[in-house]
């Protein structure tokens, strides 16, 4: 027997997620059956597409279950295994509880070099967040010179991948955020050619009018909502939308309607393509090599906000849902 | 000087099309200069894309001028030249006046065989509107086994040729159009396995469910509006929307916004691709090559209501607009 901490879905919200949405348990896990491991996690990613898994909307993956453990990409460390795949002092990857410790039979598990990178570049510039970036930019998006590529939620974990991608194919690369400190770290370290604070600018077509003033070939869509309504007005003939998420709408309780001239589509030959990442696993290798090279020779920056605790996992995710962190939001669980 | 008759644009619109927006004409002609000819219409193609064209809005062709003859693909014959590259007694198909006679410096016009096909057909379904078909079905709708396309606006001059071809490719079709006839037809003549009278089912959605239980991996999309917004809410993962028109749509003084639930658009990967046909024209041999043979070899159904007399091409324009047509419209000039 084994006893740990883990966060479960207490209950499912309506509107802004709350803290009594999470309760914090201790478990007893029993002893591993043949085929188990138990994993002990070292870092949590927290990310918007966990808002939408917490009702019970129809969404890509399943909901999280009342009462269970909510899940989280996570690396983590192998202290049990009766499962001949994995040795103790594993280092994994992939789905585990939001928990000190969660039993797995190793299925969807990957094993990483820990002497490759901090572990926690694993779920962010190495990991998910960056795959989903290099493919929305690479597959959908395709910037190049001459062109004006958006990305709104410009240096959170997805879109500071996507913005530099675009800058390095060559696009002027225009992105929007939640504080002046991001539009300045996204100008400065991104290299983003212009960055506007939607919370400041209340009308993201004026900025974007300012900022974007011959229209906009590509989107990568983080966002949704208004913003995308003003991007989506000012797209280009043969525009591209790579569309990511939607986080400003994930707390509303009416799902945001398409934009208000959807005829523009046909009259600007505009392509609005939506696509989850992990539909397009086997590219993660090409992905990998394309992005890790970038990485090693320093072509492409990171940001990174580490939560110290498994306990504060909820308040920095509800943080995260209000544009609160800063780059990619990993919780460090041991 | 030769004594024509046009038809110009005396108003534009506001909503409706009325018969005030048009004014018949006589015109003189003067000599032609060098380089001109002077090209007798035989037939006119009405198509729904005229419309947008009526009146100032942005759209993918500059709007009708004032004053001015509307213009329309149209089949003629040249009854006069001074263009070494066109003989007397060519038969040449292009944009031509609204008119008995258009002066044209042959630019954009292509000679044409009228031993091919009747003439009428090279507006149809060896025309403009078929390649439009053929190009949002293979290259956007690409439908297959085991998959359901839907087509709205089924026997219209695109909708009609898209749906056999979406037949052809092997998917389950299923089409709206706007009266009973012509759904019978649909199914009878055109292969569809489905076809619903969207005026006296008021409610497309119901329809949907009950005639795509599979949910809808393809959209043909001409008609826009609340029957797009019911198909978009039952598309399947990783469906196509090929966005060709919105006829529901041109008259509305108030643009018809997006899908109500946008997201969707990543929680089921969706792709919407607006497109023009003109943009796709060195793809124009192959279309021909194929849609040809497959009209000789009697795999193509087409169905066409052909106008008598210039003077009726507005009112005909206005029942296009209203769905009174069946099939291609075409006007027989002389």
């Amino acid at each position: 027997m084994t006893d740990i901490l883990q966060i479960v879905l207490a209950k499912r919200p309506a509107g802004d997620v709350t803290a009594d949405c999470f309760r914090e348990e201790t478990a007893s896990l029993p002893a591993l059956a043949e085929g188990q491991i138990l994993v002990q996690s070292r870092f949590l990613s927290l990310d918007p597409y966990m808002r939408p898994r917490m009702t019970e909307l129809a969404s890509y993956t399943p909901p999280f279950e009342l009462g269970k453990p909510l899940t989280a990409g996570s690396v983590g460390e192998v202290v049990e295994t009766r499962n001949p795949r994995y040795a103790k002092g594993d280092t994994v990857i992939g789905m585990l509880n939001w928990a000190t410790h969660t039993v797995h039979d190793g299925k969807g598990l990957r094993k990483i070099d820990p002497a490759l990178a901090p572990l926690s570049a694993h779920l962010g510039v190495l990991g998910m967040p960056s795959f989903t970036a290099w493919y929305g930019i690479k597959h959908i998006c395709k910037p190049k010179a001459g062109e004006t590529a958006f990305v709104s939620a410009a240096t959170g974990a997805v879109g500071q991948v996507a913005g530099q991608l675009a800058k390095l194919a060559g696009a002027q690369v225009v992105g929007c955020a939640g504080d002046d400190e991001k539009c300045a770290w996204a100008v400065r370290e991104a290299g983003y050619d212009a960055c506007f604070n939607h919370r400041s600018e209340s009308d993201p077509g004026a900025a974007l009018d300012r900022l974007c003033p011959k229209g906009i070939d590509s989107d990568f869509e983080n966002v949704g909502g208004k913003i995308f309504h003003a991007v989506f007005a000012r797209l280009n003939n043969f525009g591209r939308v790579a569309f990511c998420g939607a986080i400003s709408e994930y707390q509303d309780k009416e799902p945001m309607a398409g934009p208000p001239k959807m005829f523009a589509i046909v009259q600007r030959r505009l392509t609005l393509q939506g696509f989850i990442v992990s539909d397009h696993a086997p590219l993660m290798g090409e992905f990998a090599a394309e992005v890790g090279g970038l990485l090693k020779s320093g072509k492409l920056k990171s940001r990174e906000t580490v939560i110290d605790g498994l306990a504060k996992a909820p308040q920095a995710f509800m943080g995260l849902l209000r544009g609160e962190n800063f780059g990619k939001l990993v919780v460090k669980v041991s």
